[in-house]
């Protein structure tokens, strides 16, 4: 891979970078003073304050998130509880299944057995399950390879499953670490589906006998209220809902700043859909003709990363993409990072393998962004099929389904029983439920071979779980008769797409997109991010500290804020060039110089951030100007056509 | 107190309104699937979800606070971390000195004492407390009162105290709750601060000897960060962060739908101002004439709970209220309060009690609504003193101070050591270091007396702490003068005005505040929100289901939603006024009507949802009132002036 470089061609470098936004406040660690003077004694990595710039951006971003989303697509959002009982985990898989140690005792067991094998001593056998230890349930290693280990790991291996029963949630996830334990599924890293000892746990209430975790997505509680919100959405289908906020995931070893963290901002959308039907988009024609770069499955098991620019027409019509809602999603995406600042060249997206998705998902692409860390994995886009609303539903007996009239009734041709009770209740007494149970749960095969054996023989033998033999059914008390049933509801689980966001590497990714810096000079550091997400629109710089500039800078600010615009007012004693450098540094994208000249007959400089352009103009003039800026009426080209330009001290040479 | 009643002179009904509120999806009990079939098997109460409307009103508020705090104010807005590490809240005192096993013995240890006193056998003493159990370090409880318990209860706190140890940490909080355990600093309810067992625990990272704690409050991230604040605010103050985010407090019980809750959306400001000064704020008279309705300190002493109502001004003038930056943020906070549409006769300022506030506490006023559950502490609005920064400076040795130049250079005359290093060096030798330590950490007085015994014996002896006996130090080695030194800096920890907002007690409160119904009419409720929170802006209802309306419907929708408007289509088969009365009950502000004529001649009616009046004009006019309405450029009283009004079929009667 070439060397990254910034938007004017020089090498980026990272550590300049990072010293900038750490140095300006963007971010920094959090509890820092406690760090430094080392009264932390834990684990307290991979946690991160914003502070006035970073959070301003973040809260920018999400609130663009929520107009491209939310408001655009009629979205149904939601704020649910980052407290959830053990229970509603263990149902969604994100535990049960996974419980680390049976992951850590089969994928351990595996590797020794294909050890035995290597070593012609296959043999023996389970020898390693069989040592003194009860087996349990645990996920299903399907593919055993002979592969012989280093003797001293098998010592290792063999220690670790003696004394599996030992280690704690946190150990546990140090083994899965050391002994890089992927998911059963094939070969993805252990996350998602995130298992317990990697979600952190507390107690909900002052029992100690209610479990509960901080949520690792803000799925679920989109999956629990199903029901709700196709009521609120008046049964009308497909709707989305979506959700923004924190989720935590207890990472063993955080890492790469940002970008690997325990507590972080998720965006996430769950598209509920019908699955019959081809999964079509009543919108897909909005982004059909949108080219994205792709890396597809088929591309990566060959063994390369070189990228497919389609559209995203022709990449559902050759099933590349799996439907049409899901290509849908992707483009809407991709629209919503160029909104914010993300270089389009810096844009793929990648398919999940087979063997990395959840083995419910139809597919999963991820839009991921180029950065010097490698290309990271921001959006998540899945097809998850009916999955979470079955299993949730299975488990409540609460049907979380869509109820149609259908256009054209559907006719069902099929077998029914009808019971004669007045005669079956006095016969059977008190198991006659019973039989009727067991009479009603019959199939249609059943019911077909039974129908032929009552017509034939004038009776039939009929297994009930409840009583201890079979009954017999003479044909006074049943008929079995083919029907032609008409269904005029049709009732359906939806399935779902989901598009998900994490906001935190999406923030850190735009920021390396939009970093660079002027004229060969590292010093001066410029983030160049669309004025819609800077931190702050406008800075206000008086010439110099004389007392006729702090009135007008004043009121300049105040006039600003009274427009909901926010401003900074930079009345320090520095040249006026460097004050405007160091702003630079903030991302801010429009400068208002005030000189004796505004003092005396109330003109500004207005000057924009990349070009340092400059013009001048009335106080109405430039605030007009600005306010058209900020809303996108105008481009800075607009607006540098029409008003003259100001060629007096800069301060930018 | 009279019943409440709501905006149209009814009894306010709290069932039906609250069956609204869930019927209609602004919040719900969150799992409740998993509750209602029985598969929560500990306690997950106190846990709400925001469904669409309510999650839009709580983003609506936060939006208006941020415009009106941080925008306005220009504050510096954090995003801090909710996991934090159990030292920072040792440090704060959220835990240590209020460790609940502590303080229950040192409460009910008094009261026994108390009891004893009254039984006339104070000389038995310290019986609990020398039962066999090492005394532990724990909370003064200064105000012994002689009193006599029943002998069942002293029994009772006898057993308590002697099983202390044994209580887990849930179990304590019953004990508080059950005992009524105040805190030790007069008689508050044990929150804030909230003891380490109502502060949800987990463990971060891989080793369980990291324990952490989901914040109660967003203040600890803004006190830590203080030092980058100040010089992101290049050192200039007053100035004030800001921090919008979840809180968790694990409530023993909690109760009062979302008023006492365990997971919670807050909304936090530390304005940091120098001490000296009278605290005085710069913007004070935007606020001075403002009316409020007070409820002070000296009249709930006085066992009466009538307002007083009068200006802020006043207020600060007479001391009611402390200081100029406390009142000017009453002021403030008022105003948002009647922005968001809360009632102006629903709302008090109640000062808390000496015993009420916390031990560093300056003076502290609470902005309370009236409810149907009493009046609700919403906002609160502490001066916290220097006590936040000055535990967390102490603790990391990092100073947490402002440093000024001063105006006018400050003279301190002082008593100065100078010591002749050369010969005091060779003579002491690896103590030399010791000896001017000892000698420089002397007191002002102390130097005063040395000079003048080193005038007349010209020797003097000196303790240094690191040698075993004083050592003699000879006039040749040092001198001791008078000088005057100028000070050209002054440095100071400044003190902290907090106004911290419980958004879930304000969103309920306001919308019980906005409800009403119709002539009459309990089923046709209404929230009248102010536009600017509505959930949802515009109500789109075509007169029937006709075909024709369909396209019209969703083009409106669509050049609504470009304009960055919400709105919601009611295209259901109901009555236009059924469904009218039914999006009353979402608090959409304004509906437009497609009929007929909409589809021969483009015009469309709006109707306004408090007076139910109708407009009728072109959509390019109705589109262009209603972004009037939205902006605040215009209220509704104009639009209908200037528009002809309809009066055709409203469907309201």
């Amino acid at each position: 891979m070439a060397e990254l470089t910034t938007r004017n061609g020089d090498p980026f470098d990272r550590t300049l970078f990072e010293s900038l936004l750490k140095r300006r406040l963007f971010y920094t660690e959090s509890f820092e003073i406690y760090r430094t003077s080392g009264n932390l004694k834990g684990d307290s990595r991979g946690l991160y304050d914003y502070g006035p710039p970073g959070c301003a951006l973040q809260s920018n971003i999400v609130d663009l998130w929520r107009k491209h989303f939310v408001l655009q697509e009629d979205m149904l959002e939601l704020d649910c509880t980052i407290l959830t009982p053990e229970e509603i985990f263990k149902t969604s898989g994100h535990g049960d299944f996974l419980r680390a140690d049976h992951l850590i005792e089969a994928v351990l067991g595996a590797r020794l057995k294909g050890d035995k094998a290597a070593r012609g001593i296959a043999g023996e056998g389970d020898k390693a399950d069989s040592a003194g230890k009860k087996k349990k349930k645990g996920p299903k290693v399907s593919d055993i390879k002979a592969m012989k280990q280093e003797d001293s790991v098998v010592a290792e291996y063999e220690e670790v499953l003696a004394k599996i029963d030992n280690y704690d949630g946190p150990e546990l996830g140090q083994l899965i670490e050391k002994y890089d334990i992927r998911n059963p599924d094939g070969d993805t890293p252990v996350s998602p589906p995130v298992p317990f000892n990697l979600m952190f746990k507390t107690t909900v209430g002052p029992s100690s006998a209610s479990p509960g975790y901080l949520r690792p997505e803000t799925a679920q509680g989109q999956f629990l209220n199903f029901k709700k919100l196709l009521d609120y959405n008046q049964n009308s289908m497909p709707f989305a809902s979506a959700s923004i906020g924190k989720s935590f995931r207890n990472e063993i070893s955080p890492r790469s700043g940002l970008l690997r963290v325990r507590e972080f901002l998720m965006a996430e959308i769950e598209h509920f859909v019908d699955p019959e039907g081809g999964k079509r988009h009543p919108k897909f024609d909005l982004v059909k003709d949108l080219q994205l770069s792709f890396l597809d499955r088929a591309t990566q098991l060959g063994g390369k990363t070189s990228l497919h620019k389609t559209t995203i027409g022709e990449a559902v019509t050759s099933r590349m993409v799996d439907n049409e809602t899901l290509g849908y999603f992707l483009g809407r995406i991709y629209l919503f990072l160029l909104k914010i600042g993300v270089d389009a060249n810096k844009v793929r997206f990648r398919q999940h393998m087979a063997n990395e998705m959840a083995h419910y998902a139809t597919d999963c692409w991820d839009a991921e962004l180029q950065t010097t860390y490698g290309w990271i994995e921001c959006v998540g886009c899945a097809d998850r099929s009916a999955y979470d609303l079955t299993v949730h539903s299975k488990k409540t007996e609460e049907p979380l389904v869509v109820r149609e009239s259908r256009r054209e009734p559907l006719k069902v041709e099929e077998w029914q029983i009808d019971i004669n009770k007045p005669k079956l209740g006095p016969l059977f007494k008190k198991n006659a439920k019973a039989v009727e149970a067991a009479l009603s749960s019959l199939s249609q095969s059943e019911r077909e071979s039974l129908a032929t054996t009552l017509e034939e023989n004038g009776i039939v033998s009929v297994t009930v779980p409840e009583m201890a033999e079979q009954v017999e059914i003479f044909k006074n008390l049943i008929s079995i008769v083919k029907r032609t049933r008409i269904e005029n509801i049709r009732e359906y689980i939806p399935n779902v797409i989901e598009p998900s966001f994490g906001i935190g590497r999406i923030f850190y990714s735009l920021l390396e997109h939009v970093y660079w810096h002027r004229a060969n000079d590292p010093a001066r550091g410029v983030l160049s991010l669309p004025i819609s997400v800077a931190p702050t629109k406008v800075l206000i710089v008086p010439l110099s500290t004389h007392q006729d500039f702090v009135p007008l800078t004043k009121k300049f600010a105040e006039d600003l804020r009274g427009l909901g615009i926010s401003c900074r007012a930079d009345e320090s004693s520095a040249s006026i060039g460097k004050r405007y450098a160091r702003n630079d540094e903030l991302g801010i994208p429009l400068g208002v110089t005030i000189d004796f000249d505004s003092v005396k007959n109330g003109t500004i400089t207005l000057r924009e951030r990349d070009s340092t352009k400059q013009v001048r103009a009335s106080q109405e003039e430039v605030f007009g100007a600005i306010e058209c800026l900020i809303s996108g009426k105008e481009k800075w080209e607009d607006v540098f056509a029409r008003l003259p330009e100001f060629l007096g001290q800069s301060g930018d040479d």
